[in-house]
């Protein structure tokens, strides 16, 4: 089938995250023009966000650019802020009013942080989803212990080195432990004239258990396993209210004095305004059919932690692993349908769970395996540099692992907003 | 000569740039209480910034946390931006409040950049002397490639494409020299729907040849070594208004349609208030003696940058060199008068100048010696690595600057703002 390259058809993805970038990969040197929409000009390695967060790893090390990673003759990349999909005139808006028409639409936009509609949590929390967020954490954690070593009043002091996390999920464990090492290995020679042990993190989690996606067993695991390090993990309970400058107050009618609230409790998917509006599952998913297509149309999938597919009756979690398969199988129905086939049902292969909990420990679920301690945590090394894009990245991030392992060390300890105080989190005046 | 840890003399040192850092580690040990106040909680290797803003180095490369410098027992480090100097009290106001007493004070707060008064050239430049001055410009100059890409008018394109360097320093060869590189080297296969070869950058000195402070022939070598990579070199003019979105006026009559505007012309000592004033140069550098004391006072020396200390006559120039001498000097003379010795005056050893142009090429004035081209260049790379602080980050440097030399690649290409198009440089509205 020989087409005029220029008149070819014309696949629009909209997010280069694992979803969009899979599908872009899986459809180069096919005979469609594929054009990628995304708001940064970076594929971001999400799972490893945390360590940027914890100063253990560059920006650039979990990041890789979209232009470098699609450099097919087929395939084009714009940056863009998506405005509004016309899926009847099957073209969609960018904010800044260019538009782009297609034949082919694949909706990956992703998530973002739910706060589940709590202003005040909204306005006093750092979320951990996007690179600017794990910078501006980084950030933020330093720049409480500057705070801290010019406090007089003890009280005052100790709500600096009081952090909060949010969120017993993956993110909210791994984030806790890494913030814990960091304070128990690193800072203590950072700050001789501050008792770098008095500082505290505390893990919220609403459920009766961490890792609620993972077998029960590893769950508890993961909780005495994070104690050892030093987090306290409190289970059952859930943030009411967050206090300008002094803390917040739990549903238990606990109350814990922090100035950093760090929230991992939950994502959202980011589903784009559309005409007429995109359906929803309950779940405020993008409600697709079993062939990914967006419910009642025919040349929009929806594919990631956007769209809401089924699997034995249950929604598919938000993790990477589904969006790469559905990003792969998105691409291969386009192909098909041009080629005059029907397309085919998608069917998710479960590839198992895992989270890290600091150093030297693990858990996975992989099918009926069940990892955890040292060996769970050389599996989750070892997949994750799998998965990680691009050999010199593999080796940097391998050789800053080694590094931290044996150092105990965080090279990337850099303030690099404007250097003094903190400005956000429960902190919304200046002054310290 | 014993004393109480507590009770022992107190030397402040403003700044944690070359001379503060140097001045701060040669007291180590000594029987003195060192307490060194910085904005940010990193000491920046300024001479590699254009590197971190060409896409070639990250942040955490050139830039050293102090706290992991500065570790010895009796040197401390605070975040804090210095208010105002009590210099008959003795003690310095920082902006949050916080007073802090000394006994000696070391004034070693650098220069920032200096646009001479022209308030439309500061609102629409962007500067090269910071850390977030970088990062904004490698954001800044990845976000025109992208805008260009969108904008299908060729005038307002060819705006995005078009790069003015202002200033025939070393700063300004070096990053227009890395510019050039980047754009023929790196971005042609990031950007294959854009004929990058297009893009001009224009280096625009006031005086009639480059790096005024080299050797005459060594300008001249620079400037043809420039032009020989691609870089547009006008000598003799200056630029006299700069017009929002469409571009600049020169001295000279010429324009240049340009939106990016990088401005490295000059540099001004940071002076701190103080009351009562501190005396300045007709520089505007601090007034010392021979002794680097603050002219009329007797526990507060001046050095490196901000400092406009004499040598044959000469104010000595504002480069990494002599700022180490002045804190190493410093630090003995505030030694030997703990041991009742006289102040001895300061000595400046001339270390040469040196500059790179890209790749393969550099010049340097080093005594009597001129290197340029490749043997410039390696004298460069081998000076630069031996000053750069830390194991760690001279193996990463050398590393990417090997990748870099066989690979033609930049691999920090990201655009880590808010992602879309351009809010600085001659674009202070927000459309393309």
């Amino acid at each position: 089938m020989k087409t005029d390259p220029a008149h070819r058809p014309r696949v629009l993805v909209l997010g280069g995250g694992f979803g969009g970038l899979q599908c872009a990969r899986a459809l180069a040197g096919k005979p469609v023009n594929v054009l990628l929409l995304d708001r940064h000009n970076y594929h971001l390695f999400t799972p490893l966000l945390y360590q940027v967060a914890s100063s253990l790893l560059n920006p650039s090390e979990i990041s890789f650019p979209l232009r470098r990673v699609l450099r097919d003759r087929n395939v084009r990349v714009r940056l863009a802020e998506v405005a509004r999909l016309d899926l009847a005139g099957r073209r969609v808006h960018a904010a800044d009013g260019h538009v782009f028409d297609y034949d082919w639409l694949v909706i990956a936009t992703g998530c973002d942080t739910n706060f589940f509609g709590m202003d005040s949590i909204e306005r006093a929390a750092l979320g951990l989803k996007h690179l600017p967020d794990a910078m501006a954490l980084r950030n933020h954690v330093l720049s409480c212990f500057e705070a801290a070593l010019l406090e007089n009043d003890p009280e005052a002091r100790q709500r600096w080195l009081n952090f909060l996390v949010v969120g017993g999920g993956p993110t909210g464990v791994e984030y806790s432990g890494a913030l814990c090492e960091l304070f128990r290995l690193a800072l203590p020679r950072d700050f001789p004239d501050l008792d770098v042990r008095q500082s505290r993190v505390v893990l919220v989690e609403a459920l009766d258990r961490l890792l609620y996606d993972f077998p029960p067993e590893l769950g508890e695991y993961t909780k005495r396993a994070l104690e050892r390090k030093g987090v306290e993990v409190r289970l059952g309970t859930r943030v009411t209210e967050v206090e300008d400058h002094t803390g917040v107050r739990l549903a238990d009618g606990g109350r814990i004095g922090a100035r950093t609230l760090i929230w991992a409790a939950g994502v959202k998917a980011a589903v784009p305004p559309a005409d007429p509006p995109l359906p929803l599952t309950p779940q405020g998913r993008v409600d697709v059919d079993e062939n990914l297509l967006v419910r009642g149309q025919d040349r929009a999938f929806a594919i990631g932690d956007v769209a809401g597919a089924l699997w034995e009756g249950e929604p598919l979690p938000m993790m990477a692993p589904p969006a790469m398969q559905q990003g792969r199988h998105v691409a291969a129905q386009i192909t098909r349908a041009l080629e005059g086939l029907p397309l085919e049902p998608y069917r998710f292969h479960d590839k198992g769970v895992m989270a890290t909990i600091g150093r030297s420990a693990g858990v996975a679920a992989l099918g009926r395996l069940r990892l955890k301690g040292f060996i769970g945590w050389i599996a989750w090394l070892v997949i994750h540099l799998y998965y990680l894009i691009g050999f010199r990245n593999r080796l940097i991030v391998l050789s800053r692992w080694t590094y931290n392992y044996f150092r105990l060390d965080r090279p990337i300890r850099l303030i690099t907003n404007s250097g003094v105080a903190n400005k956000r989190a429960t902190d919304s005046s200046s002054s310290p």
